[in-house]
């Protein structure tokens, strides 16, 4: 099972690189390849738009590797996940795509391009507290497709999205197919009053209005709000679910923490059926 | 001439409406009524969304009046802003609207409802520095249209959004059409990646990119980006722009500060064309 990580967003720190590395050596049943364009920096990126996309459009076409795994989050795979998904390379489609926060600009392009995608811990997730949990936990699904990795309550098909990403990506060409989808939802570094108005905007459209549940993950390092926002995120959620007739469906294990638990796109994952 | 001021989102603090209503005593022009909603406390909203609707309808449908200034910004009339809209009361015709900020929402429901709306300074920027001066320019259009307080070099039809208002309110109900507007934009406190984020979003809507053309306010309080992004807002505003084939026209001056100028959304106002 050969791996390799790019970062289509933010710079891969050398010492996340090392700590994942060392747990890959520590379980030897998978090898590593973290290309080194995960640690080139061009103002805010991993790269400029055109490094970005040329590491990914190559691990995408090498027959050689079995999983991408983006290497952390931030900003910046938006601008470039439209590209990244034009004229596909026939080693494109056999390959599983994880990570997850930013990476869901890329998660939806590739789900419509009919890619193996699953929102999941990401190499930067080595530099947290547990991080070796949520490493194994990755690799436990990318090695192995072992259920024990799974978010516990899926009802396939399911989506995980960072809030603020899809928000984002509503009426762009990344926008997926929402209807019947178990959709799973969390976020980090937003206020309330941010989630409530991010809330508004995505139970608007008419695609979310189609999924099958509504569940909210964790929303991590919330900003304190002056005055007090006067209800939390569930509340807030939960509002806008009843306000746009979307069933809300609870609680989801996901989130910006090293408890974050794997949602895989497909319903059909290697032929056994979720 | 006779000024209604509510609070449809955030709650106006005592001294700015004293600032206010000493500015308009001074003029002798009209008179300022601050509805008591305005001091209400509900969290983080100037009281509960029926409170803030109820105080909005009351002075919507008051013969009497001939302007509703929006107290403040802040976050909420996207609360009340589908419902304010609906069945309006003949006198909601023959009255002034404006505020900016959030009160987007609501100018974006109301201009397509067929009121007269504007962007302009608020009772709340009686705090800012220089914030007299604001006032005096939102009253000299309230009272006389005076078009010395307009935006220099508007091309009607214009409108002028906060980005982050803009882009929650696309896709929803209250998303107007933009075909030949004069489309001003502005920000505050938001980063680099995130007005970045939000260009991808608003450039992708092709609504918003009927637009005659796309004009850049002031970026406020823009909190440094760790690492420094790489670009200005204007170069961000000028490449989401060039790649979505909307006319970049230059700078427009509004903002969040006491220079922020007035842009009437109508192309007609009050018999004369601007």
């Amino acid at each position: 099972m050969r791996i390799a990580v790019v970062a289509p967003s933010c710079t891969l720190s050398r010492e996340a690189a090392e700590r994942a590395g060392a747990l890959v050596r520590e379980r030897g049943d998978c090898e590593l390849f973290v290309h080194p364009q995960c640690f080139l920096a061009d103002g805010h990126f991993a790269g400029s738009d055109e490094q970005r996309l040329a590491a990914l459009r190559e691990v995408m076409a090498d027959e050689s590797l079995d999983a991408i795994w983006f290497a952390r989050g931030g900003y910046g795979s938006n601008r470039i996940a439209e590209a990244a998904a034009r004229d596909l390379p026939a080693a494109a489609h056999t390959k599983l795509y994880i990570g997850y926060s930013d990476a869901g600009f890329l998660h939806a392009a590739f789900h419509q391009a009919g890619l193996e995608v699953a929102w999941g811990p990401m190499p930067q997730d080595a530099m947290r507290g547990g991080g070796e949990a949520a490493i194994a936990r990755a690799l436990d699904w990318i090695v192995a497709r072992d259920p024990s990795a799974l978010e516990p309550d899926l009802q396939p098909p399911a989506m995980a999205f960072n809030l603020t990403v899809l928000a984002t990506l509503l009426g762009t060409v990344l926008e997926p197919d929402l209807s019947g989808v178990d959709l799973l939802i969390e976020d980090v570094n937003e206020h309330h009053y941010r989630i409530d108005r991010t809330m508004f905007h995505v139970t608007a459209s008419a695609n979310v209005r189609r999924v099958a549940r509504l569940r909210l993950g964790r929303v991590g390092d919330i900003p304190s709000n002056d005055p007090d926002f006067g209800r939390d995120e569930e509340a807030i959620v939960r509002e806008w679910c009843e306000r746009s007739n979307i069933a809300f469906g609870g609680r989801a294990d996901i989130g910006h923490d090293a408890h974050n638990r794997v949602v895989p796109f497909q319903r059909e994952i290697s032929g056994f059926s979720l």
